[in-house]
């Protein structure tokens, strides 16, 4: 099994010899920029994983790969135009630096080339594994028009909560590990099996920087801690203390929610404070414990041997164990 | 052959039939609403037309011609926010009946549901067709964006207009007409062949609307006369003229471009007048005629019986007649 850093990197080469047309330069030059901004490449290096776990030629994995990356910066293109967002990674974001109709349309163009790129595959996977990233781009797109919904809803559930960071951020994780098995040499069953294992771990992840944004060291996080907090993001900790605070702990709660003007570290340090009294951490601990074991029973289930499957637990844990 | 009308019919059906989810209903809403708009359905008309041509099966090709006609509408949805334009058809369109936001997120969507429904040709048309799509696709937003940077431009050429028309509105003609035909059996040179027919022909299309804005006849024309002339839109007219135009002559169209202020009426009778000083309508309509004889040099190639070729020419000539 080839080292997760090793297929980053190899990703990351791929990635920037990956060549647009230069014109109309005005479309293409956000494409460039936005993929240049980096990240960890972590799908397109767990389609390669999931290749490289049923010993496929990992080179017939990249276009793939590659499809994953530029749809995921495609969604990160629009998102920030619709999150208002000034900056990604410290970087103006694109409808910032050009602007929205650039980011419209260069981001249309994206989706558009990642469907280029996820063609690559050979022609017995080819509707198969377009099914698939069609089934991840829709999800994406839904999970994203539900988070944006549910900023205006205070009466947002846990099973809705899960629902939308299932789609949002853990199908892509799911599909990119699917894809790269059956372009491996998977039978279907195993491909599911991965996928399976890849939404669960997407889910574990998601409710972990819930729980870091307002319980991790700051200095390991690498965020502030307690934005969400600021921001009133609906997480699993803030959903599940609505549901779980009465009485005057309710009332206080739901008055910093609606506080127009606050100091940042008193709002931090209450809210966190209300989240202590119902024990949310303890919550949410244990939702990251149950969708992390799910992961693991697919892992287990999987046609592949022992070795790989202590490989993949050991990264997946390795990714889970950042703090607590 | 069928009849075009009776094409038309069968794709306004099927476009009624399309379902999507119910779920998240503010993702999907704004797809029905902008299909529902109506419109001619010309393209995928044309591209049952040509499946008829080869005598092909009509049933089989309206999955992708509703994949062209779900293409073209996110076109519009997208080109609306850019456009920043309120109505449609007489109808808000969709970022103003719902936001931006939603506008950019339900284009998305559409753009996947025209890969899912463009994928539903045979297995041996599937890598074939989906280029065409890519190509396609790739050209109206290559397009879109030349037409936004030639608005704050002054000196586009002839050249490069006939190149942003092609791209934006021909291609998909071209497109739609070329997978028509592999759909309905013909082989790759005949569906080149349409494919040349169809850009052609749009290209004469768009030249057709340029003259017409200025020279129709109001009350066929269905459009206010003078709509282009009074937002200075870069027509092949206006910049024939201002390549024609010099002196006293050319400061005067200039000083039009320019007025910040003007009474409506006086601005389209004196670019007009400018227009005819010059003779841009010949000019005009002597490129029409030159991409309308390259459209049916194309066809009279076609290795189809002389009946169908001039049922076709018949069908063109009856679209390009609307006025002169």
């Amino acid at each position: 099994m080839r080292d997760i850093n090793e297929l980053q990197v190899i990703i990351q080469k791929a990635v920037e010899k990956i060549q647009f047309p230069a014109h109309p330069s005005k479309l293409y030059e956000p494409i460039a920029y936005i993929l240049d901004m980096g990240g960890k490449r972590m799908r397109p290096a767990l389609l390669l994983m999931a290749c490289d776990l049923f010993d496929g030629d990992i080179e017939k994995a990249i276009p793939p790969a590659l499809a994953i990356e530029v749809f995921h910066n495609f969604t990160l293109m629009h998102d920030d135009i619709m999150d208002n967002a000034p900056l990604r990674r410290g970087r103006a974001t694109v409808h910032e630096r050009w602007n929205s109709n650039t980011a419209i349309l260069s981001g249309d163009v994206m989706l558009i080339e990642g469907y280029k790129l996820i063609m690559q595959v050979e022609d017995h996977l080819l509707r198969t594994i377009l099914n698939i990233f069609n089934d991840t781009a829709v999800g994406v797109c839904e999970g994203q028009q539900l988070d944006m919904e549910f900023e205006d809803r205070a009466d947002v559930s846990i099973p809705e909560y899960i629902e939308m960071i299932r789609l949002k951020t853990a199908v892509v994780l799911g599909g990119a590990l699917k894809i790269g098995a059956l372009v491996g040499g998977a039978d279907m069953r195993d491909a599911d099996l991965l996928l399976e294992f890849g939404e669960n771990l997407g889910l574990a992840f998601q409710l972990q920087d819930d729980i870091l944004d307002v319980y991790g060291d700051p200095k390991k996080f690498g965020k502030q801690v307690g934005g969400d907090i600021l921001s009133n993001k609906k997480t699993y900790l803030l959903i599940k203390a609505l549901e779980l605070t009465e009485g005057a702990a309710k009332d206080d709660l739901n008055n910093w929610l609606s506080a127009a003007k606050f100091d940042s570290a008193n709002k931090v340090a209450a809210v966190t404070e209300i989240y202590n009294t119902v024990d949310v951490r303890h919550h949410a601990e244990s939702a990251m414990q149950f969708y992390a074991e799910k992961a693991f029973a697919a892992l287990d289930s999987l046609g592949i041997a022992k070795d790989k499957k202590d490989y993949l637990r050991n990264f997946a844990d390795s990714l889970m164990v950042r703090e607590n």
